[in-house]
């Protein structure tokens, strides 16, 4: 397993820990390539292009990038060091403006460069490493127990004659986050548990329009060793009808205090489709997307992306007629009533959702 | 109206009728390019690689076809006759040997060849082309009916502050048929009973992986002058949620006795989405598509097709890792239990269906 993670995983430190360490994304799955990234112009593209992406990811991303870039302010003066800090922090904070995780992992390593004031330079370098590794480690942490508690679903799926069979939306997965993802980390930790990738079938929707599910997810999973099946959005009631889902499981982006739950556009149909079939579906949330400021659903905006993505990206010619009006949200919400429950680090939720929020402590 | 059917309508003959006239299906929606088709081979090829698609479409097309080759058979010999015409119509039924249709009009024409000994050669050359139109006519007719009875649901469903909101998937229309198309035939009607395009809003199914929706059935209907717009098939339940969708109307290739009905990939989910949102879904179906020899959906088999379709085809590249498993199920089956009404040229079916197809002659 540790092999395969240090094949796929999204960020890491390159040896020596003078740059940053990624799997180039906007290559897969047609190309495996890692690249080293050092210059502030290179970490600031790297976030800017996708070629890391994923919540998680891009934080733990913009702390590396940070660790990295402080080393090279020359200078023994505390005032100076932070005003090149900052410049260099609002640099980054540029590459991707609504990145959320970009700005609080910004924000994280800023207060501690403010509280430092007085400690050597040197060691306040030193420390951005620290902290970026914290970064790491929590979200690492976060995913662990996520994966666990959906491991503990897994096994009592099992089955003597076939492999349980998983359907997963879009890509909540290694590349997404620090290591095991959320809506993958229960199949990842089921390999670290000793299951063979055979006991498992993950079928993986192809997520139209961006396609992470069948450029990134079947790609991790396989490269896993777990058995894996892509199909188009339109086709998961087909496996569904045919009993070949046991279990689904998504990530998600937002969840209101009621439990509806905000994530790539499809799930919640794939929530539908699950309740019409009586499979279970569970979203794996880290705490922190829990938003106990929003009521319901109906308090999430919803992204409107360009029309460019339906008709023309990826394609070797527009799939549109010209000047063709185009309906294309990034996210769809899904309703509390079809999801069984919601697994945080802090333990898995069920309805009520909002009194199961407030006993884990939000 | 009639001048939008001259520019897309799938087959008609050529100006003196020495040639079959069609749209050009595979330039679509880049290019709108009508050719006309003389010789054999290129009547075969038109066929063969889908220049005219969409089972009416090619039923038509092969009786054209037909009537065009008789022609150019140099005798005076019934006997000799016949066996180059079976010949050129064996020839014909191998350019797509699974369409249904084809074969059923070769079948027919042929059957009027054999029914026509002692007349002049030169009187059933010119009869073929009699037979061929005849089985356009009752394709439009039969289209036309459907489309009538489709209408009045639209009529009921008109809204004074905004248009009526229509969702359909695939391409059942002009272009898969001889005109008004089946799914589609209800809008041409409203349009031809005065309606504005602007009284409708028409929202298409991209339909993955073979793109009819975005390609073909957005053209039709733009260019019909009726309010289009395209998303994924993953979107369309944001737009149920919405409010945005008064009635869904799909086409059919096959429907078990019991109502079932099996319809291009995503239909099915569509049905139970429309359940969920407590929206009307009606299947538009030639009361030939409605087979009281199979009992239940379960016995209509389900073809799978080439995963390049998924994983390569329209692509600049690929977009999937090397040797994925893929699913891709070309239709699926939508219970009779979530389908509204069954639309058919004898009449609008209601469940139970069993007892509706009896009453209209089944």
């Amino acid at each position: 397993m540790e092999a395969f993670f240090e094949q796929v995983i999204s960020v890491k430190w390159a040896p020596g820990k003078e740059a940053v360490d990624i799997i180039d994304q906007t290559l897969l799955p047609g190309k495996i390539k890692r690249i080293q990234l050092k210059q502030k112009e290179e970490i600031w593209e790297a976030i800017q292009s996708l070629r890391v992406r994923g919540a998680p990811a891009i934080g733990v991303m913009a702390a590396y990038g940070m660790a990295v870039m402080a080393q090279n302010i020359q200078t023994e003066d505390y005032e100076f060091f932070c005003r090149e800090y900052k410049k260099l922090s609002d640099y980054l904070a540029s590459s991707r403006p609504t990145a959320v995780n970009l700005t609080w992992a910004l924000n994280r390593l800023w207060a501690f460069v403010k509280a430092s004031r007085g400690r050597p330079l040197s060691e306040i370098k030193k420390q951005l490493f620290v902290e970026a590794e914290a970064i790491r480690e929590e979200d690492v942490a976060i995913s662990r127990t996520i994966g666990r508690i959906g491991f503990d679903l897994l096994k009592d799926l099992k089955k003597e004659d076939r492999p349980v069979g998983i359907l997963t939306h879009c890509n909540a997965g290694t590349l997404a986050t620090a290591k095991y993802g959320t809506a993958t980390a229960p199949m990842y930790i089921a390999l670290e548990e000793g299951w063979s990738g055979d006991q498992m079938h993950v079928y993986c929707d192809e997520t139209r329009p961006l396609l992470q599910g069948i450029r990134l997810t079947s790609f991790e999973l396989k490269n896993a060793g777990i058995k894996t099946t892509v199909q188009c959005d339109n086709m998961a009631s087909v496996l569904m009808a045919q009993g070949k889902i046991d279990i689904i499981f998504v990530g998600c982006d937002r969840v209101a205090r009621n439990g509806d739950a905000a994530n790539k556009i499809g799930t919640n149909t794939l929530a539908i489709l699950a309740g019409h079939y009586k499979v279970p579906f569970y979203v794996c949330a880290p705490s922190s997307t829990i938003d106990m400021a929003t009521a319901t659903g109906d308090g999430i905006p919803i992204e409107i992306r360009d029309p460019d993505e339906i008709t023309d990206m990826w394609y070797r010619e527009r799939m549109a007629p010209p000047d063709m009006d185009v309906f294309n949200p990034a996210f769809d919400v899904t309703s509390h009533t079809l999801i069984s429950g919601i697994i945080t680090e802090r333990g898995l939720c069920r309805a009520p959702f909002d009194q199961a929020f407030e006993t884990i402590g939000l």
